[in-house]
């Protein structure tokens, strides 16, 4: 085998279930998480991963999946992998380890994904206020490109990325996590940046034992209970990345991760066929199992040299990416603008979170002209390769956020334009999306994100 | 002369006041403000804008022009232009009112821009709590491209745009306008979305008759006063497009602007060589005198064909933009990330203002270990093309916002890597750009924007 | 005055003729025609052009001038500019002169340009066998984008450039020159490579008294006549750089242009608002007067660092460019192709040349199914943003050439799709350009092109 | 598996000879090969080719596998496969057959490729004369992006392709191709076109049983010796397609093929993981083994509406590319011009493989000043993303070609510049290429495209 071929780390087998698996996966974030395999510097290695719920929403035509999830056991990770350089010393804190995304794709034979809406009491989104019923949106891949019959008429080249990757946190830091999220629950302010609109959904996901999985670690072992008992969720990006959902990262891309353990145990999950900037609905990029391939090099000391601790530990750090010459390029957008002023029209200060759900909602309203339903583009807007800017954060009281939209996407010409004297727009509607009804229900289920 | 040869619409004379200029300017928002000249749809025509400030920045080594800046008088707008079609029938309330930016540049020989950190007491800008005094850097054009003595080292093209252009509203969105942002100041919740940093900026800017400038309208005759008093401040974009600071809007796009006044009357100024997103600092652009090129359109009926209102009247809409393909193209890019997590350590919900802030803090500190003083770093990202995103927006309790910078224009290599043992990263420090000292002398002036 | 004000080192008036202008133009290369100006290494200045053909072509229907172009007048440069250092030393005869492109476009109030194919006996093309009749499309320029009453439903972003920029020769060069195209003409090998379809174009345009101006030296003094009898031809692009065609040499592009006299003696015209790589109907660009902001540097004794001299003496080197990032760009293109077997079916040993002609004949006889006529076709492939590439040059006996063509550019979809059955493709034929008869006559006007 | 997981149409196992692979591979085109595999139009399908030489070269530091390979084998393509409908009903002649290529890349296990310069004696190439000696360089895969041990300091994304692929030809049109290429070797016009330097290259390979192999048909039957007598070489691009070379027929593109024979009977091999336009040194791609994953849909009668016979039959056609936005792309580029004077300082008559030849040239010395052998350069070249342009082909007596690079595939800044007093451009080499002598006994071989 040549020196490209890379060495096969970590495999995944998708009819079996996520605490079937074999090496082990884990869904929580803990610096004793023992790795699953070594690695060299500069050993290119492939990993698999299953879909980020576990296998839970199907290739089917029913959003009741998507309503009932259980999001207690998000998101299924594979790793940790320990990083040595050509000595076999491991990657220390301290260090920066780099790590390049060589290749990346779905499964083979396993090549479609899924984007869903969540239903309002059972995990909800961006405008959960708005689309309070979940649904969802199945999509097959022609190699780069993405389709759906539950969104016809768009068509895309993914930009293939890993929602989820990150270095294992130290012991301190995750103690700054659970300190931090916990004071924000407890304060309770619940969404005041977000005009009220999601004050059904959690503030955090504090740490919680019930759905944990953590690798190779024996389940009701006393080392377990203590481990789950204080290991981070998943859910939000953190100092060690994690889930970014950072829509560009992906063929040809570099990460620059801090390293806070022995080793730096590298984990990764939560495959993204493609992405919107905000992955809005927050089921809402395309998601799917899939295989990376990876390589890695390791700076000494590098968190010294290129990272400047912003808060009161060295701890407070963030990565770094390269993106690089690799993406699909498009030349023409369409562009819709919010402002922080809210859907009932009152004032905020500067709230780019406000002004880019103006933004969306903008573009939702305007796109259904064209024969889609509201859900349709909500769903779209979530998982195409839209681009959400902070375009202006300064002309007080206003920020201005806005959202490009490829043109190219559509079959058909979206732009505004002049029409014939009696002509209208389209009228014909295209088939939608699958839908649930919001009655409630969903809140029944056992969930834990909800419990907290 | 040839279809393509532009109506000179407008002129400025940049030697003489913002208010000798004929015809004259406005630096307020009112639907009686009265049109300089009517244009004919489809016609190209030509305006000239002076510097937002109206010539206060000179072009020189000292910041002191910036620290005492009298913010009561910006921004100065050519226009309003009154629009019609063919037949000679304006463009009305409800219709949509397309332009197209056919060219635009900086005035033939007044071809140089300042960008501008401000003064805490005197404006401030987006991380005014880490930079409170004033800054100033100097750019000069080499056609496209851009160049400071006070920032060497880089080198970057432009995306010319102007930073404001809007229709007038009409006296019943005035209304809305002065009635939302009054009762924002009045609430008092100062910038509880930005961690209490910004406690020296208003909340917003209120009508102020001091420093008014109304176009033809006679300074000091009733109808002045009235029109004075409730004319709308031009800091922030709203409803009508304004001080948007959109940075692709160049050469080549257009514009779906709402109409709300009989002939649109389209106004704009605050000509940007360049700017990142979010334009941090404030004055944050490569701010300079210009001209654009612009052609018309009139969709009858538009507003209700293409924009959905979001609040309690049909006036709630934004404008629409078409980006096209005559960007410069950047293919690859340093990428720097922050959560909402403040400098403090302090959690926030799904803050995206606060990530932003963070993901620009991070590159600052980043870029400044190579030969740059911070405050150099903060003028560049406020004004070379970078691009500020929302990446997530709903993995709570982390909003997640990246800072993308094109490698390409800095003339050295500033990626992190791998050092030769015993080699340091550069210790050369560059000249610095102007900077003013913060000693509260700033508050001192007389600035309406602060006293209200 | 900022030092990013260009100097005014040349203009023109182009409601004078080509020979009535002050500064004088030239319209041959020779070493001793005396510069205009005298530019200072890092100086920016700016020069104005008329088109090539020094006014001879109207904004009008009809292509009678097309048809009776005096070709013998062409092309008309602005310059010889001297180029110094900052220490007044000139540029000398080793040095490469690096000319930066900092700015370009059409002369304002003269917003038009045109293309043409040339009569068969006067001029001709790279088609000429297929289209002996002479054409002409009109242009209107809004500010970057092209669009002619001539060839409706298209319209595209300029790529404007000067068709010919180049250094002056040597005496020693130009000797080279003459000996080495008169040696083509006497050999007579009329068109063996483009299997006999140029049969009635000149091989080359040796040195012609008629018609010559040569700036500064007064017609009819002795040192005019002996300059008359030897100075090159504009026609060809040569080792100075000269008429490359070269139609991304745009904003932001740098040519590495060798110096073979004391001063460089830079001249240039030509401007183009478009063109396509091959320029094939030989009128071919969108063909405008209008002006250049330039920059330069030399880089002393650049030409034996940098360039090897392929021949029998160290003059026979090329200029190298630079391409920057300010191209509009396409991301979706059509492509044909063409090998090179000619249109009689006779087999050809790699020859890129007839590759491309089959190519472009192909693509003509294409674009025509969309309603457009042949000759609007074979004119809109010269102007327009098309890539001309050589894709195989190795495998025997075939060369293929592909011409490739931006989708967007059009305002329907040209690509070809399976139809419902019963419909066919658009029959609406637009109106077409304008076009003469062949009939001869244009080779009883005088014109000495073809009396060599 | 969901419809979007490919059928697997065809597998190779690159252990085994390249005859001895199921199902048969071939390496003619003849109507009679028989299908290996029917495809539905729609079906996504999965093919594996091995490499064009049929694995004659290894993985070392040797060229002598260059040196004497036998060119008698290839290309080694796999398929025939016969295009039906959803209603089982053939692709026909006069169809035009879209193939939509969705995904492809390097076999698992066998990511490396190589570059190579043949020997003057067998193979040759564009600059044979300049190079005359065998040279090899081995390529490595970091998943999207190659680099060699061979030629260091370089490193570019692919842009992976089929260089060979194609319809078969009808009985009809292999008698036109068998005629015009043995006119061509008959009329004995060697080289004309390109100064002689190619005169011991064959002008073309007619057909030749020896090294033929025509996939199921047994070796050795009568019909097997007729069709191996008739069957066409691969070697050059036809109107089936074929051997085009075209290096940007990558992921997400389209090829609108002609069909002759009943089923179109689609053929395809020569994997390139990346090349440069001309594909100059003939085994000028990086050559590899690899997949593809393929869409086809037919037009109906597609020919006549959308293809335009050029020659004496309906069967003088080409295909015609789409391509996508998928590309790598590049923002900065170095060009490289040449102009129709050969080496020796004659002028051609507008010869663009001469111009091109010129710039190839020109590019060489001047990279060779890096650190590069001019070996070195020649292979980079030949399989680096570099567009080879036709920039301008009506200016007698010179064609002129350009030649572009991508300046950031170089990890040194490969610009001219002005240099420090004192110091010269870098004079530290690279490690070479592996390179053959030049003696005369690669001739010795058996290489029947030499004999013909």
């Amino acid at each position: 085998m040549p020196p490209s071929t890379p060495l096969q780390a970590s495999k995944v087998d998708v009819s079996k279930k996520a605490w079937e698996q074999s090496p082990p996966l884990h869904n929580r974030w803990h610096p004793d998480i023992p790795p699953v395999a070594t690695i060299r510097e500069g050993q290119l290695f492939r990993v698999e991963t299953i879909d980020w719920t576990g296998g839970q929403i199907k290739d089917d035509d029913s959003s009741d999946d998507i309503k009932h999830v259980d999001l207690n056991q998000v998101h299924y990770l594979s790793g940790p992998f320990r990083i040595e350089d050509a000595d076999a010393k491991a990657a220390m804190p301290g260090d920066i380890l780099v790590v390049e995304i060589v290749e990346l794709g779905p499964l083979p034979g396993d090549e479609w994904g899924f984007t869903g809406i969540f239903d309002r009491d059972n995990g909800g989104g961006f405008l959960t206020d708005h689309f309070p019923a979940a649904a969802k949106a199945i999509w097959n891949f022609d190699g780069m490109f993405a389709h759906s019959r539950h969104i016809p008429g768009v068509r895309f080249p993914g930009l293939i990325h890993p929602g989820l990757i990150g270095t294992a946190p130290s012991h301190e830091l995750l103690a700054i996590w659970n300190e931090r999220e916990k004071k924000l629950v407890e304060g309770g302010e619940k969404s005041t940046t977000l005009c009220g609109c999601l004050h059904t959904r959690p503030l955090a996901c504090l740490p919680e034992p019930k759905g944990a999985l953590l690798g190779g670690v024996p389940k009701g072992s006393p080392q377990w209970e203590k481990m789950a008992s204080e290991a981070a969720r998943t859910v939000p990006g953190r100092e060690n990345g994690g889930n970014c959902d950072i829509k560009n990262l992906s063929r040809g891309c570099k990460v620059y991760f801090p390293v806070f353990v022995e080793g730096a145990n590298l984990s990764m999950g939560d495959m993204h066929f493609s992405q919107g900037d905000g992955e809005v609905s927050f089921c809402g990029a395309i998601e799917m199992s899939g295989f990376l391939v990876l390589k890695t090099e390791i700076i000494r000391n590098g968190m010294e040299m290129y990272m400047t601790p912003m808060g009161p530990t060295k701890l407070h750090v963030n990565p770094i990416f390269e993106i690089g010459p690799c993406e699909p390029r498009f030349s023409e957008w369409l562009v819709f603008e919010g402002i922080s002023v809210d859907e009932s029209g009152k004032q905020h200060f500067l709230d780019a979170s406000v002004a880019y759900k103006r933004a969306v909602l903008n573009a939702i309203d305007y796109l259904s002209k064209f024969g889609y339903s509201k859900e349709q583009v909500y769903l779209l807007l979530s998982c195409a390769p839209a681009e959400g800017r902070i375009s202006g954060i300064v002309d007080v009281p206003n920020a201005v956020a806005t959202l490009a939209i490829p043109i190219r996407i559509f079959d058909q010409d979206v732009r505004p334009k002049k029409l014939m004297p009696g002509v209208s727009l389209r009228v014909q509607k295209y088939s939608d999306c699958c839908k649930s009804t919001y009655d409630g229900t969903a809140a029944k289920t056992e969930n834990p994100a909800l419990s907290s």
